[in-house]
């Protein structure tokens, strides 16, 4: 997926000049294995490319998302796209295929911000549940639109479910534990010893943190422990700028845009403030040094797997 | 309730005006068996004037809304009226009155945006999930606070509890589903091929939704499935304005104006995107077509029963 | 405590002149036995200095708080503090002493707002559940950021568990009920006649509430019954304003800025509108009278023990 990867690079150029294009998106819905905490306990993930988030987005504003969905033959079950950035038929655009099916539709991305993509084929509970999403970024057309952020991070909340073959249980919100990016204690080696990695910057660096809430049921209240919110924009767009919060609500199926900056080294903890979610599993850290490594946050760093 | 559907036409052309109005509301408990599905389950709801949600009141702001509330001889219960758009004496004006009783109040409605409405009466968890609540909209005084809307609906978010006369379930939100205007997938024939209704609008039309969360106990993150809220007025107060979000957080107890302008044909599924509340009854379907029916969304299609 | 409350009036004079200030606040770590009920039940609290909330912190923005925590050689638990409104280094500052143990750190207070402490021993869940937290107000550096406020109140919500050594019962948010101030209905003489106490202003003066949700799981949505929020400040920030809202979500570990006014006698009756946390026991009564005690909303009874 690394030309996916490297399309924001790509994007945050052209965008200046304001000329729009048509991004090609092609996704493989993929049943797949995967491991959901740092021990390695598998899971059987529903997927898009095979990953969980899937395959990071980006565009920028007035862009035209060209996408193609290919369900694998090898899947059990059908599968859909649902772009929270897209204004289409949500019938005919967002339905389901069956496996060995394609489906294709394109859009434009008439507004900024942070969106949630996910599954919609039926029962949408489980095709979330089960892993299957991801983030889409639509920069604004003005890149001077929010000040220029140093490192960039994508963090997807969602409560993974022990028994997600059982619908009542997730209908009735019976999670296990709450995670970012799918992986429990993925980026904190505080509260998991074998974790083996973090999010990184320098005191003083503008951190953007891309947060979707993929649910599919909780509320996040998104709060960096030892920090301050220094921006939020709601959604995502630059228009929507709230200052110097502790921590926001983002319901489940929203995203919004958190921006960090530490005057101190030292470790942030950046968490759901709900308890439940947070020390199940919701944690991740973010280590301010003066030597932080330059690659994380940017380039195929930005979503770390 | 004729009479009361119109107010809202007379009153926008008046406000515009600038000259306030005393606007006579009176309504009726009533204890009353109503369809909670497609199907026709039959339910005993607590209402004003046999209707859930109850009456649109809609006036501008400036008026006066002057207030009777009769509890019919025929209930069983005490039963009272809670107007947020209101500022008041909550143990006076709010309190109780006895089947048969009779109580009147009025307030001036200083503050423009869509407002709840429910029975306060003890115990208040039982009286907002038996169905007695509704919607009153504080139109602003300047009728350019807001770009035109073409249509307008109302939805109401609530849960629907199995056994409403154990207040313990109600207090640990037991719910059996959540619907919009009290009736699952009431709008929604994609879900329920029972359904006869649904919203309408033409492409490129401003669609203007007055959202409130009855609750009693969940929140709502709002959301139409493959469209973005091009506004969302916070409150519903013109002040407040957000651009371009995916999805809105709407607690118990609250509401907010969500404008929708489709580019293109086709459905559009609102939901709150807490899947547990979606998938279990509260989806409505609005349709965009060159057709769309002129009535819908209009006059007393705003609250469509 | 009478140092700590008295802070506010020495710095609102001096926050005004523009000259930044060290404050010094010294909290002992407590594990003590308090009433949770108008009726005297008794609960082992983990408290700051003896209370729940601890002691108001109020500073200006751009002061420092030159912070020491005493961990008492009397308890039994390691505990730690973690101030909202700081930013520091998480591991070292924020990390937990055990009984008989001092730490030491300082902040400078960058944005003005209503935040949360707490203390982030672990399990964390179990510290706030018992009570370890208070509230930390930064007020604007500019005195006209917002309105001149008559009277001020501070609210922190939180849910207490009946058996607070099962953390299992936590992570499952298991709760008894919900309380504004660590005791269920203290405000609230209409739900509990053992009550003794309630807010008070007069008609017509602007009441600003501080109010934080300290969680540990549950989101409020906060609305006063019979009355409508003249102003909300997200966060507590000036920047971040909202007008006229009938009620506003605040997430677990997040606070905001409530203003109230108003235009009549009698009572309004501040709640969560989620029914299950209100009538459980999160109600707070404030009576607007003209003979309004010149006492309350002022000096020590802000935070009313």
């Amino acid at each position: 997926m690394r030309w996916l990867i490297a399309i924001p690079i790509l994007w945050i150029g052209i965008g200046s000049l304001g000329v729009a294009k048509t991004v090609p998106v092609e996704f493989h819905g993929k049943e797949a294995e995967l491991t959901i905490d740092n021990k390695g306990t598998k899971y059987l993930a529903w997927t898009f490319n095979g990953q969980v988030p899937g395959p990071l987005v980006r565009v920028t504003e007035g862009d035209v998302v060209d996408f193609t969905l290919v369900n694998e033959i090898t899947n059990k079950k059908s599968h859909a796209m649902d772009f929270h950035a897209a204004q289409l038929d949500a019938a005919k655009d967002f339905g389901q295929i069956r496996p060995g099916e394609t489906k294709h539709y394109s859009f434009k991305a008439n507004y900024p911000g942070v969106f949630f993509y996910h599954c919609g084929a039926d029962p949408m509970v489980q095709h979330i549940a089960r892993g299957m999403f991801g983030v889409i970024i639509v920069d604004p057309k003005d890149p001077k639109a929010m000040p220029k952020a140093d490192r960039e991070y994508v963090l997807v909340q969602s409560e993974i479910y022990s028994n997600p073959d059982d619908e009542k249980s997730l209908m009735e919100g019976k999670w296990e534990f709450a995670a970012f990016n799918f992986c429990k204690f993925k980026y904190d080696p505080v509260h998991d010893e074998r974790a083996t990695t973090w999010l990184q910057a320098k005191p003083g660096e503008r951190v953007r943190i891309y947060f979707v809430n993929a649910g599919p049921n909780e509320f996040a209240s998104f709060h960096p422990i030892a920090g301050i919110w220094d921006r939020v924009y709601v959604g995502g767009n630059p228009k929507n700028v709230l200052y110097g919060l502790q921590s926001f609500t983002v319901g489940p199926g929203d995203g919004a845009i958190f921006d960090l900056v530490s005057p101190v080294e030292g470790a942030n903890a950046i968490v759901t403030h709900s308890m439940k979610q947070a020390l199940s599993g919701a944690i991740a850290i973010i280590m301010f040094t003066k030597d932080a490594d330059p690659k994380m946050g940017r380039g195929d760093q930005i979503l770390v797997r």
